[in-house]
């Protein structure tokens, strides 16, 4: 609290006013009275903040401090210009009246940092709120850093980048509310946070300074948990996509007769997107539950749960909830599509077979005149309900999907908060495997007929669709059968092969 | 702190039994222990809250405090009365008892606020927890304000009107957890703000006690930011909705064979609002870009962005989200229908239209007996799959509206949240403009064979749907094209036209 | 701030250097400077946490701790066991070391409580981290108030139990972020609190050390509030769908020809299941507004809102947000399957009925050789788009739906927090009985036809679907027309029958 008296030369302020006053009152009160009114005087000082920086995050960040209580003071060489644009209830004067407040906000671009006098800064907390304009890559620090080794007799504390001018003029309603700090001073960081905090957002304290590194790539990153999902996500729909083409567009035309060429061609927009979205809908599901499955049989043959997993199932572990989202998202197309066009024309396998009839008909498109033309053949459609397959079919992928469906909801980071740990696994786990379990038996109903039958030597898509769920299937059963169901309910509880002491540890 | 310990007069009570022990302790107690028992002190008596009033709000908010391990005493003129809905840990007492508390939370209706005797408030922080009835009007101040100059030695805190009975009853589940808070003391305001968090909700300060005025405004408003965006939609609607009618129930059956009429208002209900729906969902989804389009060739001819955008153009860029999620519910309906109904009836244009055929028919409903009637005539319908056009309408629209949906979800609170300014905007304006390409082409591909065929004057809705859409991409074009891009990304980068100076900012 | 310097004998480390060096600056410092040193120090101490206990959510909670800028020793019997999984910035030392901070976590299991020495625990602040297997059931106190009987001079505060040690470690993502806590002493309540809110979480005060029972009930019990309505649910589901199955699995085949018998039990698995469904949901929605109109009456009876409802009354008025959901889902599938299968061959009724033609056939399966054979009957479907009641059935379905989404989506936590008290009273009470009476009409619009149309004594399932929705809307409607309606509005403000005085209360 190096605040100084003789300081006050700037023009005078109702606000300043007021604190003299207080500061003369307290260098006369008496013992008792003094601790209580310099408390007072303390949580005013503590109120008053720099702004180094007169552009638009400076401006809005010194506007929403002062709509929350505070007193900022934006420094500027020329103060005069752009008053206009200046928030209620900030000041602007020079830098150095700016300087004078213990927490002072840097908001001008990293190439202008060498010009502020460092004989303003010693003992402040300097807040950096830079951001860079790509991932840092030849970089090796962050700006942060780089600001810290300018001016080494101040405590500077990485935070409030990740919010823009516009979030911080509009409330933050928009985007993150949550802003993250670093700095190497405990002290400093707990009084940003207050400052954050007071701001109306929350503060997460990322750790030391060097963690600015990582804080300054997230504004400039976008979605990086989503990348390799999404990736992985597009390949194996680029793969499920080419095979059913190259089956549906290349290998019947090509096996029978060539009129059914154009016929065919007309449904590479849809039908075959829609087959494809199936199939890829149901094998991401399965690569949901496969890292688990996996890592159970590690734990194992390792005898322990106290060793890393290599690295790659680590990856595929942490990155399950983006490709259970990105399923369900195709998962919802494919089911969007497919009870649009649900119909005897579509599904003739479960609704029967069309016949093909002699009719005289009334040649003429619309209600326009029309002409008799006998012996005409027509497809006419069994004009039953469904059968019990194609009943046991909608029903198993209506409630498939359905569960699908809960499991993401659940997912949403409010519903998430209200789940305990136990609640979350019990919809994870048990409406997972029960959809997984579900949507296989969808599959199935659906292709039973065809799933021998290979085109060109291309297997049903039926078929290949359960490669990977049937895997997944296959190796979780003797987890969750007797003795190995055992073997792993004590690894987990902290069993260690070959260990003969058991630490008292809570599961 | 001005709590005097003569003033304990009251029934002999178990908790304040002990804190006069603590008061004589810290009496004779030497230095060193003194200022320890001193923070105990002032943190017990800090615990205390006075309720004027035993209504149910006052009732509720003590026994939530009481809960949270405040000690809240409720002052009463007969402190006997209805002591049987008095909550745990709430005492009762007279006026004069509750009024010795710090913070006093006056819960009377406003027309009993002179009734309180004002010397029992001096140098109290009163909190101002009551309600209008309906939104102010005639009334040129706020009720915290006509408590604050009732008792002008009192710091009056706006605070906990947002909250019902029932909310603090139950734990504050339903409803908003964040309380506004108002007052023209920061330090009075601080404490009131702990009060809040200690409570279990989020405090959120407005301002000085003028703020009240907008506070008490708040629980009688009733979604004041959707009034405005949901009138537009309605008037929308209902100029769309008699459009189709005029055309469909009017202007066919005059047009054609009167035998039509009965037919055609059979589609009233549905079929007539399932259209009107669909150009209303894309309409409105171009009114929700449309306006960010204007600011930016606002700012491109003024040659800044530091000026204020006209006052429609603010209110409209500001009701986006609202438009977007009405424009969302719209769409659904639309998309809910429409996969109903999907079938050789009623798109015939991509299944093919139907041939009426002469056949020899059992009249007769259901299974009871029939009679043979020969050479009557069936519409039997093309009974191939869809089209590529057919095809390309489905899947364009199934995707545009999936992505809508997604924009939705991404405007949930606790989305919006965890996502970076940078995500967010990706969101809104990549897959915003994406979703409406994607329905323009949906539009399109179902429209295009009668795109140019107006009936009765009134132009096809197919055509009608695009004209806004496509006037807003047109007018985008030229802003993501260089030079304007370039253009308007210096402008935004902090570049006034004209001016020489570039003052360092952060975009 | 019981630390003694003569403590530090452990090996000599970084931090610890540091520290010691200030409290002999703090020492040699004259008064002036003391002070504020000896804060930073208290801030220092502050931040040092002990665990006892090296198990998995013991150094789950320290690697947390440490992360968040804490300094956590844990203590161990064997320090040097295990060292590779300790997480960075967590120190290891004897149990007497690590019981030299203020805040000491027990991280050991219950039975192991009483062999950690009394001594070192003197007035300290144990947090009580431990879960039970099940509900306890024959215990008659928490394990926090076991262990709070073990060490008399220490003050336990439960905490932390609802976590999970997975949760820990990746950053508390998954699971709620919610910490519930409970103890006698609100000074160390408040340390946990704010040791709780250092760690990333929210604290929620449960008042004293007994309410540790509840605590340790919620990670072992899996969503409690769900149970009975989820039964309930399930009953009302197992007995409509038996009365389906009476009718037309068991009923159809005997009054009729027996040839259909195979028919109609091809329609177990979905037919069945979402005629029953249908009926279920509006079921439930009835049954969600029946308490809330069955509590009016009961306040009308008493002639005073100030007594408890019956305990049967109070469970059901609370379930409803669960019965909603529950609705919901059963709506969703609902929905789901009708649009799937919305058809001429499902829906006869509004399509108008299938008559039967005499045609001359090729008969065979797709594209293979087929026979002509000559007088075959096919029945063919009236193939006009849907009558007008059709029309209405399907857009009152999908209305009713749609608003019933809205509820669902406005009990989202968060998007709740948003709205105030008013709001969230309009979308449940006006959102809700708007879709009670839209789907009234959508079953109406449908049934009408077979209303009164009864098989081997069950009324058709139009009927009986609305037999407690009808009774609901009866009950509602004398309760919204005067004079009932301002009766009930004036017991709601506070009067009461029979009692002269009008306490002042806010409604």
């Amino acid at each position: 609290m190096s605040y100084t008296n003789q300081a006050f030369s700037g023009a005078p302020r109702e606000r300043d006013g007021t604190w003299v006053k207080e500061i003369e009152l307290t260098r006369s009160s008496p013992g008792g009275r003094s601790s209580e009114l310099k408390t007072h005087l303390n949580e005013e000082a503590s109120k008053r903040v720099g702004v180094i920086g007169s552009g638009d995050f400076g401006r809005a960040l010194a506007g929403r401090l002062a709509q929350a209580g505070y007193h900022p003071t934006i420094g500027s060489r020329n103060p005069e210009e752009n008053r206009s644009l200046i928030p209620a209830g900030v000041e602007v004067s020079s830098i150095e009246i700016a300087c004078r407040a213990d927490i002072i906000i840097i908001a001008i671009p990293k190439g202008f940092y060498h010009t502020i006098p460092a004989h303003l800064l010693t003992d402040k907390i300097l807040v950096d709120v830079s951001n860079r304009t790509a991932i840092r890559n030849p970089e090796p620090i962050s700006q942060a850093e780089y600001l810290s080794s300018l001016f080494p007799n101040s405590n500077v504390v990485k935070g409030f980048n990740v919010l823009s001018a516009y979030a911080l003029e509009s409330g933050g309603i928009q985007g993150s509310k949550q802003v993250y700090i670093a700095g190497d001073s405990a002290e400093s960081k707990e009084k940003v946070s207050d400052l954050v905090r007071g701001a109306g957002f929350v503060p997460v304290d990322l750790g030391a300074l060097t963690a600015a590194r990582t804080i300054e790539d997230i504004p400039v990153s976008v979605f990086p948990a989503w990348k390799v999902p999404f990736i992985l996500n597009i390949i194996l729909f680029v793969f499920l996509y080419a095979l059913s083409f190259a089956k549906f567009q290349i290998c019947w035309p090509l096996t029978w007769s060539e009129t059914f060429l154009w016929e065919l061609w007309n449904h590479i927009p849809m039908d075959n997107m829609n087959k494809t979205l199936a199939v890829h809908a149901l094998v991401s599901l399965a690569l949901c539950y496969l890292p688990g499955v996996i890592a159970a049989w590690v734990q194992i043959f390792r005898g322990t749960k106290y060793s890393r997993f290599p690295n790659w199932l680590d990856k595929w572990l942490k990155m399950r909830k983006q490709l259970g989202l990105l399923m369900l998202f195709a998962a919802a197309i494919h089911a969007c599509i497919s009870v649009a066009i649900m119909s005897p024309q579509y599904q003739g396998v479960v609704y029967g077979e069309p016949e093909e009839a002699f009719i005289p008909l009334m040649k003429g498109e619309g209600w326009g005149p029309k002409t008799l033309s006998l012996n005409n053949t027509v497809k006419i459609y069994g004009t039953e309900k469904m059968d019990w397959r194609g009943e046991c079919f909608l029903i198993t992928g209506v409630f498939g999907f359905g569960l699908v469906v809960i499991l993401g909801i659940s997912s949403l980071p409010s519903v998430t908060q209200t789940l305990s740990w136990k609640e979350f696994q019990w919809i994870q786990s048990g409406l997972g495997w029960t959809s997984l379990l579900f949507l296989c038996a969808h599959d199935m109903f659906y292709g039973w007929p065809y799933i021998n039958g290979p085109s060109c030597g291309i297997p049903s898509s039926f078929q290949y669709a359960l490669y990977i769920p049937g895997l997944t299937i296959l190796l979780k059963i003797p987890l969750v059968l007797p003795p190995l169901s055992y073997y792993l309910d004590k690894i987990r509880a902290g069993y260690v092969r070959g260990s003969k002491s058991v630490s008292p540890s809570q599961a």
